[in-house]
């Protein structure tokens, strides 16, 4: 069984995200969705939060788990015994990031192997911030993300 | 059964080439490398020397099939029934036109996905026109082909 | 009254180009679209074809001007008394040689100035060449070119 | 009436903005220079000396008008009936960011347009960042700004 | 004597520094490694700790002289009466960022000249803040930093 | 004594290899200009007028010595018993091919050193085939190549 792992912080899932969750399925058998937890960053929703949207706007689909991950991917990887990683590249400084990245992984844990998917031209442009300042000055953000996580932006930006 | 699509010259084959199909084959139940043929534009081997060469590289190894097409790609795809397309990408160069052509794929046959590998940081600088470039001038080329592209470049270019 | 200049091969004129068409005569009063005519570099359609092509798509449209110039970009844009450019972007490629153009331009004619205005993106892939391409292997343009461009393509590709 | 909006920090303005000011202010009518009040980042200057020293620097010149904004540009945009934006590019990284804002903004509000103008390739290295770093180590900026920001920078730097 | 600068903030120092350091030292005949003093950016060594890690991994090598400064790198040069700067070059980004920095500091001091090398590819991936990163979660560093960086590193991050 | 090669095709040599060349020679104690004699790439001008042009700019400029070579550069540099070599880098594209250079010459003679020296932002833009195409429409090549290199494009395109 091929099992895949797509990694991120999710702070919300976007349709950019949707969209490369539901390709990546369709070339493995289970798609291990990670959310990062990075506690030098301030994040915008709880890792709870996240989760709880990401598997909403995924509407119990087989074959896809949602968890939570701290520390290095590799360990992750490792842990979960799974040897590939799945990422979206947008743009050329995407491509720079992930470049290094992949390179460390591979070097950390050789059997490791990132495969990346272009994102496509509808989504160049989004991203979890973006849909953020969004939706603090009341922009529309219908395309950009699941319902749910309109709604959730909606209260949390209300309550500002 | 995952069947991937591994298309490019192959004139000849590389280290980096041979790579790339090796990491591939762990992410697929089977490859098929698809030498393009392009009569537009002139080759050091023919596309009898080429698949001979890639077979002899691979010694037999299960699971691949080396094959040549004219033609789109999308069109080789669809032969073929399959949907999933390998490619490695060693530059931001690389990046931008691979980006491209993904797109366009994605709009000639929406079911199509493209999957890319980073190049390993060794076989960053490898092409087949630079080990060309070399094997006319007698630089190294050990590490660069496999043992039989190598007596293959001697005697081409020794006939020069 | 606000003239810009909209240089290019145009062989032929794609969706892509049509739609900086559009856009730019939105921001001036008149628009040149002049053919640039490299006698260097083999075309697939005579410079009196892709004219008659262009005013086809254009199709009577007030204010634009269909015309070709052989030599200098600046020295056509003196000759029509005309100092701002109009060129699309697609790529970080595209960027550096429009850059590089934009500065020498700026050099020889102190006046001159290069307006970029970034392709929509449904056209981020689309060129001349890649939809020539196509058209050789009967893939569908239905959606990068205008009607007139592509019955003159598939006459131009059945003869062959 | 061709209206253009330059919008920026002008955290101070530079001879760089200057520069795109004077050049755009020549393929419009009048330019509104719209200055970002961003709440989530501190800010050199308050948004009233920048507003003053892009005043003092522009000296009454005609067809200019320099005012703030907070929210978002395509709000900024619609409140004052206007629907194209002037946008200076130095680098490759420039060039990404832009063309995602570009992206966003025209499916934001489809009828705005983004024009780029390349950095004269004497200003190719300027930001207001940079110019802030020399200021406060005393290096030499009088080529770098205008003398009215020159004056404004030593003395909030003398206070520290 | 040709005397080259290194700068940089060496946070700590890793093998991908000491091999710009050893290439450095072959086409010069003392090289000054620079440490920068940043008072706006938090680090994880003190200035001196850096300096001793850097000292004792250069293990008294002759023709190397570590030092720190503060404030604009052109004032160090002209202080130490140098002209000529080494930088290393991991990737794109990092090239637009250094050719800025290079344009910069010629306007400011004419005679100084930067000089770039491209990172060996196995250091492609490498950054101090990313063997920190490392470090903190107790991932493999021995290949990327000197033995007494690599305690220096595991004694700190067992602290928190 | 330390040698430099500064190779290229200077066909023919700009002002902005003149820059090269000048600040090269600041750094080392003689610098080998190398006309890279490539046989399958058609020439401008002979490699006699090359070298003859390069000679009457440099004006025998003690230091500097002019020649001509075939085949790969680390040949050349392994005959002249030189290790380090100069590059020129103007953009992000030159920046890559360079990079893949390089990686590659290290690879065949690991002795060798590449150093990379970004172009004067006033030639940013120039370049061999610019200037000539320049020269063919008579465009305005002054401040672009040296005063022998400017009769020798006129007379050249003259003929035609």
């Amino acid at each position: 069984m091929k099992v895949f792992v797509y990694p991120g912080s999710f702070d919300p899932v976007t349709n950019g995200h949707m969209d490369i969750i539901e390709r990546a399925i369709g070339i493995c058998d289970k798609l291990i969705v990670g959310i990062l937890i990075n506690n030098k960053k301030e994040s915008t929703f709880s890792v709870k939060e996240r989760e709880d949207m990401l598997k909403s706007a995924l509407n119990g689909r087989a074959n896809i788990e949602v968890t939570s991950f701290s520390g290095l991917l590799v360990d992750f990887m490792k842990q979960n015994n799974v040897t590939t990683v799945i990422r979206g590249l947008r743009a050329v400084s995407d491509f720079e990031n992930e470049f290094q990245l992949a390179l460390l992984n591979k070097n950390q844990y050789p059997d490791m192997e990132t495969l990346f998917m272009m994102t496509s031209s509808n989504y160049l442009y989004l991203s979890s911030s973006m849909v953020k300042e969004l939706a603090i000055y009341k922009g529309n953000i219908d395309s950009y993300v699941p319902a749910c996580v309109k709604e959730a932006l909606i209260k949390k930006f209300t309550n500002i």
